[in-house]
């Protein structure tokens, strides 16, 4: 928090801040257990499909790092949604695609998910105070509650591999930019670089995301109409976020 | 290197690559023992004051990592700048503004250099083909000899305390961009972000950098004669480069 003094009121009062983190490696060393609410963003492609998920009525998501646990849980009989490097592991039962989560008979059910950087990520900040999941389609709602909350905010890039990737910075850079249009505060470098990327990336999110490294890499794998949904805005409203080892939906 | 099949000459010919590396914590994974030229860039202050340093005639630096070193250094006789945190320690001669190296009595001489994050990085640049030394002070005259070596590049920032910074990160955009102008590709996310940034700073500078979390730590440290050496772009056209322990004259 930023303690402002007001001169007219002769009141202190607070303003939260928001900070981004653009790589797990990063994390650690600033970030942990300090007092703050963390949004989890792996735009391509496991938070964009969890948000997409639970718009469709699934009712849990059990986010799990390590791929033996995943196929244990498959042998446990749990639906299992794991993918490593693009491609679906053969023990799973989908991949991690939006439209993977689309069927029916997954509504009010519960979904294991393992990827290769989105649940990791999600894991590492268990830590916060409370860890959401942001994605281009439910980012107005989230920063909505953000705003009603009043807590110092961090965005955690998945990234690919650690390493830095445009698709989750960009989205950093678009929650902030409504975050601190409604009284948050930053001091935070990444976040004023993330910023300025999604001022180049507005105007044509889809373009602008056509070269990043992570959309190329997994071009062959990515469909159009996920790529679609990916980059479009405020498709829903929903708030996956983390209860305990359960991805829910916020009340 | 890009390998590019030219149709028209049916030729294949080779594109060297610039990539961008925001955190020292993000260089081993990616970079180490791979075929390329680093620059490594600490703009506030150590590889601006580097350049100052050679600019105004002294003719080697030897950049240390470790306190103990420089102080053992300083102890056998060598002339010794040193900062941690923004502030000179209190065994060296001088600390890491640009100003503190236009001493007379430096020309054609050896000073031991240690800093917080700058010197560090130098260092664990070694592994490179080439390590060299980059700052707004030298800008075209560093995108010059790249473009002449035709070799792939890394733009390596220092960071604070790994953490990502803006004056480095911007600094990497614009020489970025001046490769990228002269054949050079690139399909690193850290490079298009870098020339996002640079693309919001370059027409003021100064003033985006004002912005910068480490421009307001140091702000009491660094005057502001320093500050403006920092962001004018080639006032000098020295190329520091590292040969075996020691910062030279690239040739």
């Amino acid at each position: 928090m930023l303690i402002i003094f007001d001169h007219l009121n002769k009141n202190m009062h607070t303003q939260p801040t928001v900070e981004v983190c653009f790589s797990p490696k990063l994390y650690e060393d600033k970030f942990t257990n300090q007092n703050f609410v963390t949004v989890v963003a792996d735009i391509l492609r496991a938070t964009t499909s969890i948000c997409a998920a639970f718009d469709h009525g699934v009712e849990r998501i059990i986010p799990v790092s390590g791929l033996e646990e995943a196929k244990a849980m498959k042998e446990e009989g749990y639906f299992v949604a794991c993918e490593r490097n693009g491609e679906i592991m053969d023990f799973a039962d989908i991949g991690n695609s939006a439209s993977d989560f689309l069927r029916e008979d997954l509504k009010g059910k519960s979904v294991v998910f393992s990827t290769t950087n989105g649940t990791k990520t999600i894991n590492m900040a268990r830590d916060a105070e409370e860890v959401l999941v942001g994605s281009f389609a439910n980012i107005q709602a989230l920063a909505d509650l953000l705003i009603q909350k009043q807590k110092n905010v961090v965005i955690f890039c998945a990234a690919w591999k650690n390493l830095f990737n445009l698709e989750d910075s960009v989205f950093a850079g678009a929650i902030a930019e409504l975050l601190l249009d409604h009284g948050f505060s930053t001091v935070c470098d990444s976040t004023h670089g993330a910023m300025d990327m999604w001022h180049h990336a507005k105007s044509d999110l889809k373009s602008y995301l056509s070269k990043s490294s992570h959309r190329n890499r997994l071009k062959h794998l990515v469909s159009e109409k996920d790529f679609d949904y990916t980059v479009t805005l405020n498709s829903t409203s929903v708030i996956p976020i983390l209860k305990g080892d359960q991805l829910r939906l916020a009340e």
